[in-house]
């Protein structure tokens, strides 16, 4: 007998929903996309993901690391070095958050011409 | 010469990082799930994204309206007929989304492992 899938975002009772709040969210998909390619200090993320705030970053690093997709190294320098990574478990979100991100960058064009089309109806 | 791509996300200043913030959204997720199957009306909308508000919901299909995704059709019945729609543009959205949810839900047990472990050390 096949399983049933153990959990259903569409629930909304169900837990899962918790970590696609997490993963569905253009912080999260930025910090992700930038960590794909190598392990970053704070100070590169921020510059990388362009306009994110230090107070955002903080929050959305320490969130990642909780759900187990970042992992933060600290090398007992002075003054202390702390770099992110992403783990294997993040390393599986990268493809489907880049496709977001791809998504974003090729149908812009589209989405604009929605948007003025959308306003000049208003 | 290969053209450059024309978008970034990763720059603050690029406007295709508002289409980001839109479809990078778990109840953008959700709508786009739902209406993957079938055109709905609000009613049957807010079943199946089960735990959304209406006020949640209108605000996401206006915007998804907006941006091109979700075309609202209008019957004039009495009382007045709507449905929403995925568009051509909307349907290019639900592998990625869907891709979302199934990480989601896939994962979780990971996801919840990694917020006792992080808990724990707090």
């Amino acid at each position: 007998m096949p399983q049933l899938p153990a959990f259903d975002v569409m629930t909304a009772t169900c837990p899962s929903r918790t970590s696609l709040a997490r993963i569905a969210n253009k912080w999260t998909a930025m910090v992700v996309i930038a960590l794909s390619a190598d392990r970053m200090r704070f100070r590169d993320l921020r510059t990388t993901v362009d306009g994110i705030s230090a107070k955002v970053l903080t929050e959305t690093l320490r969130d990642l690391e909780r759900d187990g997709i970042v992992i933060r190294h600290v090398y007992a320098e002075i003054p202390p070095r702390v770099e992110y990574e992403l783990t294997a478990l993040g390393r599986t979100l990268h493809a489907p958050l880049q496709a977001l991100g791809l998504w974003a960058e090729e149908h812009f064009a589209d989405v604009l011409a929605a948007r003025e089309s959308y306003d000049a109806r208003q």
